[in-house]
């Protein structure tokens, strides 16, 4: 099978999802200052969910221009990926509308958990598919970018019941370290 | 008629069903863990019919791997499973909303139901246009999973009236069912 | 320039249109068959613009087939056409919540025609830009079922004002017609 | 790295975007002229609105056509117009509900603002990464008319609070000067 329409399809649904989030900005009611105010925390989570969405995107990009064949378990590793990516937009809003209260921050900073621990399961998939020279384990090797990321958010997630803006803090450090974008893949390619 | 555009269609149709389910999933209003607890049901549809949708979709990937040529009666058969997908966001949220009532669980299975039959009509289309040596029909023969699956259906839609719980589970084992891929034409294709 | 990406851009328009129809089907609130019963003309409303948007969709198929390159006016007049296309919606909406009432049911009509005079423009335009050896002017003639559509439509909207029925049956009518693929494309095309 | 999915996913996002902004359009509740009448305001906004999405869609269709290979900066370039072509929506359904008031209309203009300079970034993005002999230099220059643009919205937006009418007829006079499609590049390159 070739990795067409598996791309398509992810990128239809990651689209989507980046855009639906937009329909938690709720139109304000009123034209005043003071009803736009409200909207900062909702705004901000915005942001850093839309970043979110756009890092998956990019590094789902970067992983699959190793691949040329996908199989049944890629298949579903990636619909394991897109589900929790399905659930940001949900916990963007609770999280936002709410003020970073400390449950909604740690519900979304578990699906942001989940999220990466999907990838990484993606990622072992795609690499054993590929067998013993795998260009995917070539190009992110132990990807200890990726693994890091998880703790970090294991450790963000209880932290949130303890000061909300640590594990936002944690959140936001996570996202910059990937802004950077996935050179190891692009130099492993020799482009 | 070449059917990489009927591919794509559909690609952005269940890309999008898959995802605007998520806004049935309401954000709770209020911060205690008492505002999550009456989210479960309605995460559990969530997770059966994301499910549920990601079967058809790979379903459909497969069956259109065999594909070379398509014409008018394909296109409608394929609008036609298309538009019964297209009602299982709704039927989800009445169903999770409910938690699980009867009429809303029948009802759910009747589309599911009707999905089923939409795909069995579908395959018999391109079955039929491929002629003496089509490709698909070599590759599910009679297609008794298929058809095992509506009966399935058909059985659990009036249990859903005696006990909801008992239809629910045969939904779910439909679903298992499924969530092994289709290796028959993966074989039959000889890759 | 190619048409890959105006077709990629109009299926996701498309597929997005046909899917968030859904989102006027309100999930119910209730579990009994009386919760049920008034979606009947909602539902109703559903099919017929469903099978509506297919047709387009068929037919933009169809009649790309027929395209090597476009230009900026076919750009122009493609994003006309899915302009009124993306109205569909909202008035399936409006004229299902209100039971084929006499002003949401001209109002849809309206619509439909606003729709097929852009279909009309789209096809003038890609056959001015063809020029004289034009392979859609050579398959769909002078475009009689076209010109009939919009037609009926003109005739169908005031007569809502009388009896909201016979617009209604003129709009199943219309659509019916167009129900039959368009073969002409296909056979010019000898394939 | 290949254009092709950063076109896809682009096209995925401004579909969606052109769509969900009928969301807006909520369906009236009632069947009287009365309740038409309103939507006047929300319905120009719209149909400013899905102009300005067009023609972004246009450009960059335009723009890409001189691209043939991408990198991470280019990506994030082209998020980050995504980003802001998605608050679109919103503000259109907060500008159309408030009748054109000061202060959406203010921000509305904001937003269409940051757009331009989004898209100048991305085009500059592009030209650094193609070198000394861009074709997408060659073809829009100094980009005289994307500067333009981004002047004209600097002004119109302190005007909304004197009169917005001032700034409204500036936002329609930049859609217009834009609806005449990007020759520049079609000439440029020669077809």
């Amino acid at each position: 099978m070739s990795k067409g329409r598996l791309e398509a399809f992810s990128d239809g649904v990651i689209a989507v999802l980046i855009t639906i989030m937009v329909l938690e900005l709720k139109v304000p009611h009123g034209t005043g200052w003071t009803t736009v105010e409200p909207l900062g925390p909702v705004l901000l989570t915005y942001v850093l969910s839309f970043v979110f969405l756009g890092i998956y995107w990019n590094n789902h990009h970067h992983m699959f221009h190793t691949v040329d064949r996908i199989n049944g378990s890629i298949l579903w590793a990636n619909h394991h990926l897109l589900f929790w990516l399905s659930l940001v937009p949900v916990t963007t809003g609770w999280m936002g509308e709410n003020h970073f209260a400390p449950l909604p921050t740690a519900v979304y900073g578990a699906v942001l958990l989940m999220s990466g621990v999907a990838f990484l399961i993606l990622e072992r998939t795609i690499i054993r598919h590929q067998g013993p020279h795998s260009k995917l384990k070539a190009a992110v090797g132990k990807d200890i970018k990726g693994k890091l990321s998880a703790a970090l958010y294991i450790i963000a997630i209880p932290l949130a019941f303890v000061n909300e803006f640590i594990a936002d803090a944690i959140y936001v450090g996570v996202v910059l370290m990937w802004l950077v974008p996935d050179r190891r893949i692009e130099s492993t390619l020799g482009r």
